[in-house]
């Protein structure tokens, strides 16, 4: 039960921050907004959908430096449920490979 | 930017619900649990999520007809926001493709 692969394409509409966690591992968060056409029981339909994104770790920072709000990019990674400390929980892409497109 | 790909293998933990919309078309609704240890930064992490899965169309059906609570299947497709009528917007993962495992 292991595969959980995600592949988005978008653009920048929060952030890019970095941060670094106290343990010094270095991570860049930022928001993705993706629209496209898809195809649904042989019908096209719109898909809009946003999500958190983050890269972590030492690898990941040339990937992100030259991230900017509004830059086109193209995200692959997997996802995980984030609880945050009110309890509400959202999905979190991580993501370890980044691509300007 | 059309790159809209979402791998995700799980477990059914609720429905699977069939419905038919007012146009005839067959939906099938359930949510999907995951749990892997997944790699980031190097080191090895808990990844676990939870998604509400589609699967539409006449095509469809025989990919969920024998689908139950319980079912461990991998689910491939696009995501899509979906705002419900309180304004309340979640992710739904749109399946084309359903694979036991």
């Amino acid at each position: 039960m292991k595969t959980n692969r995600i592949e988005l394409a978008g653009v920048i509409t929060q952030g890019p921050i970095r941060k670094q966690s106290p343990a010094g591992i270095p991570h860049c968060h930022f928001v993705l907004e993706h629209r496209s056409e898809q195809q649904e029981a042989g019908l096209p339909r719109q898909a809009y959908c946003r999500l958190q994104v983050v890269a972590s770790g030492q690898g990941s920072q040339h990937k992100t430096q030259h991230l900017a709000l509004g830059s086109n990019i193209k995200v692959s990674g997997f996802l995980a449920y984030q609880t945050s400390r009110n309890g509400a929980g959202k999905l979190v892409l991580h993501a370890d490979e980044i691509i300007d497109i």
